[in-house]
């Protein structure tokens, strides 16, 4: 009999199948590939890739570039496979048996299993009924469960509910365990906690090129933070844990980072009118969204997901999950496949009514 | 004051500041990058990745063709970034609080951190004084210490040294706990545990594409193990933990692997010719090495480093690392790359004869 480590074999599989989708909506990706001069640069860059080297210089480069526009330096920034990566590394570095966790509910469903990857207790504090979230109940469960690490998505997947940065202060003033504010959705909102990094030696800001910058496939993630809680943080990576092509990519999507702007404001205003058209429907009730993803629900959602997969439209349904009933994400996609989506949301609620 | 992870702050740190150097030969690294007819497959390849998906069947497609060619199903092979990432899952599934992890010294030098990443007790097991391998020896250490993971390196790193099947299927056959095989290098060796593996479901092999394959840059690796063992150890992995452009590039790269037979070929004959001319040098001690790189002990290491530093060549030197002292390892470059590194290194010899 094999031993493994306490716990491991009870923690859940990712089996996440997908079908072939005709109109993928599912994932808060980006519906859009690289644009096309982004494009030309990425592959010219991959073709002068030494494929054979260790990684080596391409971590400082956009290290570099990444603390520059924060006015940082290449000390402060830390990448990784996502942001994926660095919140299951901080959970590890803040973690352990003598670790807590405290983060909000219902937020991004992996921090309840980092923390158990991590051995630490997660304590998951209540949004409201609305999924606001409220800054002094959730210091006092910071404080009253003697965290170690403090973690807000803002603006919060999948609610796509944004905090003002006033409470993340209010939150970042009133504790004293590391903060991580995990804003993997902040090119849409833009109320970045990035400015209060300097105030609070405490704070950690994690972001992704997974979702405006449309690269989910490179897996690419980075973190601002103090220079020691980078330095430490960095023990718990493996070296030459980042490849070169996904950094490259990266390094060059980054450097071309204007091109993504009427693209973002796109999404932002394609968030807005979907919002506004799906709020007119009867019994469906739709949570006011800053990203590239709107939160509904709906009495009916488990057979309108039903019939939208019928239709090739894979939406991300919540059914039973505590605090998520009955509710239904749905990712803008472009403009045409939006007014697919709709016309069929909008023919099934019809029909229902 | 942050509370991290015990342990976590005294945990090394790797600063892998490399120079510029003319001829590099100190990561055991292929010296050239992809043959022409693959790079233009990967770039071809590459230019179709949707960058803005999660990785979806990408995985399954490598998965499957790495399971046809050793028999095997997807169920049998987890991939990895790099096979370090494989070893560092492996330490952390079979490690924890009650893990004990018994290896060889000298051998990897990151087998012992990443049994203190795993919080689990590191056993180190000598080998001989010319570095051949004991089985009865190892196992005995493996079952007096009641050992959770067994980790063999075949051919060893940084000895060079192979380790004929008949040993490892004799500690195979003696332990019950998990074994693992780095073959990092066995494409140099040839005497694969991997067909052992239908009679030994304990038995676990990992392999990387970052040395014969030359594809360091991309980081990817795989294991092969029973079904039941892949499907644990995945549970440690963080959903999307591979990208794609990696995933892609592995895979025409096996495809295509029978392009680098002849490349390996002349490594082993680099290696072969190498080592000879080594062994004429009065006072230098070469290892007998079936990899592509070989190690080599000599009284004046230390300058002879400094002096192929001077000469912009970057070798390895372990310097008074236990075990290792005033040992060198070379990593065999291009044929030219080699006639000048032989020919500083006789030149050094000569002079300080």
């Amino acid at each position: 009999m094999l031993k493994y480590r306490d716990g491991l074999a009870a923690m859940p599989t990712y089996d996440v199948v997908e079908r072939p989708w005709k109109i993928k909506i599912n994932a808060n990706e980006c519906n859009l590939n690289l644009p096309p001069l982004v494009e030309e640069r990425v592959l010219s860059r991959l073709s002068r890739v030494a494929f054979n080297r260790y990684p080596n210089e391409e971590y400082d480069l956009l290290r570099e570039q990444i603390a520059a526009a924060y006015n940082l330096t290449k000390e402060n920034i830390l990448l990784g496979s996502g942001s994926s990566e660095i919140i299951e590394k901080l959970f590890y570095s803040f973690g352990g048996r003598d670790g807590t966790i405290v983060y909000p509910r219902p937020s991004f469903s992996m921090y309840g299993i980092y923390a158990k990857a991590a051995e630490s207790r997660g304590i998951a504090v209540d949004l409201a009924e609305d999924y606001a979230f409220d800054a002094d109940k959730f210091v006092n469960a910071v404080n009253d469960n003697k965290a170690t690490l403090a973690v807000i998505c803002n603006p919060n997947n999948p609610t796509g509910t944004g905090i003002p940065l006033a409470a993340i202060e209010r939150v970042a003033q009133n504790i004293d365990c590391a903060l991580l504010l995990d804003e993997a959705y902040m090119e849409f909102y833009g109320e970045s906690a990035s400015e209060l990094l300097t105030k609070y030696p405490h704070l950690i800001v994690a972001r992704t090129f997974s979702k405006a910058y449309g690269l989910a496939a490179a897996r690419v993630g980075y973190m601002l933070a103090a220079k020691d809680i980078v330095s430490t943080v960095e023990k718990s990576y493996m070296p030459y844990h980042l490849n070169v092509l996904s950094v490259a990519t990266a390094d060059i999507v980054y450097q071309m980072r204007y091109e993504y702007g009427p693209r973002i404001d796109q999404l932002i205003a394609e968030t807005e009118r979907l919002s506004a058209e799906l709020k007119k429907l009867p019994g469906v009730t739709v949570y006011p969204s800053v990203t590239n993803f709107v939160l509904v629900r709906y009495a009916k959602a488990v057979e309108l997901n039903e019939e939208l997969a019928a239709q090739g439209i894979g939406v991300r349904s919540f059914n039973k999950t505590p605090r998520l009933e009955n509710c239904l994400r749905i990712s803008m996609g472009t403009r045409e496949e939006n007014d697919i989506w709709l016309k069929a949301v909008q023919d099934f609620v019809a029909r229902e009514a």
